[in-house]
């Protein structure tokens, strides 16, 4: 049995001030787990703000390279957890083993791509404009800008990524990276394994003597709101629901002095299938999409939410061949009670609403997610059907038959904002239908060909965001290394002597970086 | 005279569909100009974002260099704008005519620097990650990302720089450079100004042949409500007031689809002025900060508000010197009869307080702005008491004198965001103040040394930003051209054939950009 106490991570110290206690279940038997986690009070948030807001200017003054190390060695730690943390994990979540050390793998390369990031220093935004002391009417001062983190970061873990996006998930990761402090609050659904990562994230910090308030860690129902209410919090990111992304948000915009919130929460990932893709190869898409939507339960913020194809021999061929496949689905065990308790309440709006017909699956009953595909009026999706348009969490799709090329292009354009859009197409549709093209980039953050939206690559070009409501923020992405922007800003040195300036912007140019000198990009020293 | 219609500009056309009418005042007079101004309806709102969403997708496609010589043919042609534009610019706002001819200049000289940053292409964020089908256990798709504008964006100009913060200022030129069309709501303060530039605007859109609807301009009061609750609106910029830019981003977070809204809005600009260059040069910094207090009537963003030294024998003799500059200095008219009144109200608010002293200005009078000089308690400072935190528009500054470098260090931390924070200082001052630094940077947005903040440099460097109260969103700036970066979202292609993907991300590399390919920067074709 794993060590787990249960208490709060308070900038090192383990904290449990308050009297009341959450617990985790086992997310196949919904039995609870040995573990008590400790319900953070307010004075907890409140000493865990203030220490982030201490470590703060340690921190985001220690040198890419000490924060590549620090990135590092939590991976390290956490790679080296042994088989009961693999253990816990599955049981909090239901997911299977391959896919715990997949997603394990996953974070922990995660954690070093940042590494990279902070090596190759892109992220500093270094810009010089030299000064002009002969320029008329008025010399141009000296004047150099590099971005520095934005503060402590508050950080809430999504439900169905216990690793990569979670405690030390893609957050957390990139709000090291910027320099900034981070709280995170522990999802309910696995608090062992949060328990678990937190400890390495400690073990990490002591070996690279790092300030203990970079990182803290709370539990408990309802602790989210004093957290992004809390003065001392500079920003949040956030992966989950619509309502919760939401509500935070709010919060933040409603704050004496508001925050920047990136919430990445609800996306229905429309995909297009195309006459001559469909003619080609109907039932290899049919078979390919099936798994695609049943894919770890559906339980992926990408899972595709909506087929769309025009009405023809093909699309017909197509949807009985799908619907013989989604039909011989087996049903899934959810992350948690909670989860499964949404999907049926999804499902059963679906299968009251006249204008959408079930067309296969068992009925739903028992402890498992059983799979379903239902077909829509295009009316709904015209009209913006609010149903529609929201993401059923959990195996299941809804297709929509078009009339039209015509038809497709409004509908595409009734969608609300995406995290992915996809196309299934042969040569010939991408000549047909090249219009769809700009209208998709204007819904979506991610556009694929011929591939199904659930495979979210970590590198440098992935977008994982998009129009609301897939994030709060479309400027954004929480996956990939562009994540660290949301946790950045620009500070701007006029006529600051050479030694008093960062090392990113002093004329050595000690870090070795590309910088914008004078309009061109250089790594030269000046 | 002028040929001033009054209409609104909707989409190159001019349109009056509703009864009521704005004037416009000469702001040395009081007295109407015989110009009256098309309240715009609801209506014409919704035309206007209409018309922006229709040329939205054509705009945006358009390439860096079409977009590059529409921004020089608005220069061009604002640079064209003959002697009666100058005075009614000047009788609008009371500004001199050295000034206005200086404003243009720095306009048409901000919308070349952005035609500069189009043909250099960084601003497109080209990251390629190219496809690994051997990869192990799964292959990686091919991955390309680009930005691109984010949507129709709502500008909300400024009083106080009728031409560089307005029409075609800053938050204009940052969006077309982005490929956002844009609809502005004219300040009431130069109506006349800001129609003569929007003509300049659609003569260049004529001339370059973009879509009509990449530019609307709308008058009146109370129309910015229904501008940025439209749906169709994708970002909003503005500059001016605490109370005006917080009332338009709380509408903006409140929507059904909440946008980004980068307001800059208060700051105090605080000055702290070091022992050992008070030693050194105490009257020089007394005579230059008397100026730099009263320049342009103290109508700047970056005026600086709160001067702050240490109890000393200098300090005191700076004093003497600057009590002494201040009472010397002229009224000067203001930017228009509310400016005056808002100057008036915050005065009497600083008499009456009683940790405030009154050092030196005749008693304020007339139609003009008498020059102020205050002596504020450090208390308020340590109390974080509203009045002395915030922006008093007008000549009018406020000292502070510490007891200690500690106190110093506290009630620095105590200030709220700033555009700017300056050090007057020698180098013995920069050696004994070094921990001054941080906590400046985590303050502002940028950072002066011996210099004052009043001028705000156009070039890549520049952060014209700051953590809230100064701006909404401290991690843009609305000065310089990283500016362009908040109208600008990522979007990324998975296995994109290479003739349908943008310019930005083909192998060939058309644009010649750099990008960031397979992790590193390069500007080779692939």
């Amino acid at each position: 049995m794993l060590n787990i106490t249960g208490q709060n991570f308070i900038a090192g110290q383990r904290s449990r001030s308050g009297d009341k206690f959450v617990v985790s279940y086992d997310a196949t038997t919904d039995e609870a787990l040995p573990y008590q986690f400790a319900q953070a009070t307010s004075e907890e948030v409140d000493q865990a703000a203030q220490a982030a807001t201490l470590a703060y200017p340690l921190f985001r003054q220690t040198t890419p390279e000490q924060r590549a190390l620090f990135l590092e060695t939590i991976a390290d730690e956490i790679d080296a957890l042994a088989d009961p943390f693999i253990a816990i994990v599955c049981q909090e979540t239901a997911l299977p083993e391959a896919r715990i050390r997949g997603e394990r793998g996953r974070t922990t390369g995660q954690l070093r791509l940042f590494a990279q990031v902070l090596r190759r220093g892109d992220f500093l935004g270094a810009r010089i404009d030299q000064a002009l002391p002969e320029r008329q009417p008025l010399p141009r001062p000296d004047l150099r800008q590099y971005k520095i983190g934005i503060g402590p970061v508050a950080v809430f873990g999504a439900s169905n990524f216990p690793l990569a996006f979670s405690t030390a998930g893609g957050d957390t990761a990139s709000a090291f990276a910027a320099g900034c402090p981070v709280i995170v609050k522990a999802h309910s659904g696995h608090m062992a394994t949060a328990e678990s990562i937190a400890n390495a994230i400690c073990t990490a910090i002591e070996k690279c003597n790092m300030p203990k308030g970079v990182f803290s860690m709370i539990y408990g129902q309802g602790v989210g709101e004093p957290l992004v209410k809390h003065p001392l919090i500079k920003a949040v990111g956030f992966t989950g629901s619509l309502k919760g992304g939401r509500a935070l948000y709010d919060l933040a915009a409603a704050r004496p002095e508001p925050i920047p919130v990136f919430a990445e929460m609800s996306s229905i990932n429309p995909m297009i299938l195309l006459p001559e893709a469909l003619k080609v190869r109907g039932d290899k898409i049919a078979a390919e999409l099936s798994g695609s939507v049943v894919l770890g339960c559906g339980q992926f913020c990408t899972n595709p939410g909506l087929i769309i194809g025009i009405k023809s021999a093909e699309f017909s061929q197509f949807l009985t061949q799908f619907t013989a496949n989604m039909a011989q689905q087996a049903p899934q065990t959810m992350l948690n009670k909670g989860t499964l308790k949404s999907y049926v309440h999804s499902l059963n709006e679906l299968l009251a609403h006249e204008k959408i017909e079930h067309l296969a699956g068992q009925q739903q009953q028992g402890n498992q997610a059983y799979p379903q595909l239902f077909k829509a009026d295009v009316s709904l999706l015209l009209e913006q059907d609010e149903l529609l348009q929201e993401e059923v969490f959990g195996p299941t799709t809804i297709v929509i038959e078009v009339e039209s090329v015509q038809q497709l292009t409004i509908a595409l354009a009734c969608l609300r904002g995406q995290l992915t859009a996809s196309l299934i197409a042969e040569t010939a549709d991408l000549e047909n239908f090249a219009a769809l093209l700009p209208l998709l980039e204007e819904k979506a953050g991610r556009l694929l060909l011929n591939g199904y939206p659930t495979g979210v690559e970590v590198c440098d070009a992935m977008v994982h965001g998009g129009p609301y409501p897939a994030t709060s923020d479309a400027r954004g992405t929480s996956v990939g290394t562009l994540a660290i922007e949301r946790y950045l800003r620009p500070v701007c040195y006029q006529n600051y002597p050479d030694h008093l300036l960062p090392l990113a912007l002093q004329n050595a140019n000690p870090l070795g970086i590309a910088r914008l000198v004078n309009g061109e990009m250089s790594k030269a020293a000046l």
